[in-house]
């Protein structure tokens, strides 16, 4: 019976809130990335929005510890209400992604590898990541793009800088101005010529100005969306075999 | 400690997922109307997204009492995890509202009550109601329009079509066709002169026409995200009042 279901059974765990807008961006990309004709084929899932959280990209300047346990902490929550895998709209907190891997018992969905893994199906060779100062700086990105033998190319400190402020207008609501000071940053990147430009934070693909949606970006938020939808139909064609399971007449 | 929070504590509790795209343009909507300048300001809450509970309007007219005992279960298990109040961003879910908040200790914050409320402070006398087929036929705004001393004004039943045709195309993804419909109900709506037009669908909002956010409407959306800001806002007053208490020196 339905109603007897745990709270978070069989659900994606979406921890959200880093930030509020940029977790509503990315649900409105779930939404319609799903591609669906009705409400009941949209995937189901429990979210804990946490905007509590403090700064993620000071935590991993200062190397202040209480943060990555705050998003461990609520991450093991999301757990225990039964969902069967966990995502996290937000680059930055990836950082620790692999401390989160190693205690939890269900899968994180994991933002940085599935985005380098795009860049790699279209055959990038080298690639720019804008996001927040910790981002760009601690190198979010560089192992996983190696991974995929992609070489990370480096941005000027005035691109961190108008990546930084970008992302912290989006974040007070100013998505104007933020759109001006992320084509700011698209432009010199580009003049690195890169194969790709990654939009390594969730706050980027918001306020994306519209003239620059071009085909050498690759929007993490989409990738994030895209990985959460495959893992959920996998779980739910899994699930079918399951009971379409008819197994051979052996009393015969 | 923040990590030995209870799952939902204190926070706002969202039953979502009717539908999804337009669970996320409320969220969004939070946000945006929360007018913060940075994340930690937010509202937190804990989501459910129940894309599986079926469609609301075929139950309100079937009477089928399996579709209301699956919202109440997850009201309460959003109840049970510590969330302070609840919100359906789904106007239909709330025929059954009474029934809810009869059998839960939190308060569900109304969506047709604050709707209606910021028609009256709007100064109507009379309003058009736009939603679900079974929001229109089954009268949904009727009594809290009328205790606030607001005529609802009937409308034909191609605007119920082209209203009902409207929200199904946004449910299935199709944005602008969605406009198109909307656009043709606004008009069917204007030619009864009413004070006001209210959009009684979470769906609608998303999709309204540019040119039409007109002065006469009013969106169910937006009215939530206010009350449920305003609810947040009132109990972080009252901790902090809590917290800030002088007592009396009696032992003097």
């Amino acid at each position: 019976m339905i109603m007897d279901d745990p709270f978070g059974q069989d659900r994606l765990g979406i921890l959200g809130g880093m930030g509020s807008e940029a977790t509503a961006h990315f649900l409105r990309t779930l939404a319609q990335r799903s591609s669906v004709a009705a409400d009941q084929e949209h995937v189901p899932f429990a979210l804990l929005s946490c905007p509590e959280i403090p700064d993620r990209s000071s935590a991993v300047e200062t190397g202040d510890a209480r943060v990555p346990a705050m998003i461990h902490a609520r991450l093991r929550q999301l757990e225990q209400a039964g969902c069967g895998a966990v995502a996290i709209p937000c680059n930055t907190a990836h950082y620790w992604r692999h401390d989160f891997t190693a205690s939890l018992q269900v899968p994180l969905i994991d933002m940085v590898s599935v985005t380098a893994e795009r860049a790699a199906r279209l055959g990038a060779r080298n690639a720019v990541v804008l996001g927040t100062r910790s981002t760009i700086r601690y190198r979010l990105y560089d192992a996983a793009l190696k991974g995929f033998g992609i070489q990370p190319i480096e941005v000027s400190d005035e691109v961190v800088h108008s990546t930084h402020c970008a992302i912290a207008l989006a974040k007070s609501g100013n998505l104007d101005s933020s759109s001006k000071q992320l084509a700011y940053s698209l432009a010199a990147s580009r003049a690195l010529h890169p194969d790709i430009i990654i939009l390594g934070c969730t706050e980027l693909p918001m306020v994306l100005p519209a003239a620059t949606k071009d085909a050498d970006l690759i929007d993490s938020t989409t990738c994030l969306a895209d990985a959460c939808i495959h893992w959920w139909r996998s779980r739910l064609e899994l699930a079918s075999e399951r009971t379409n399971l008819t197994c051979l007449q052996l009393d015969r």
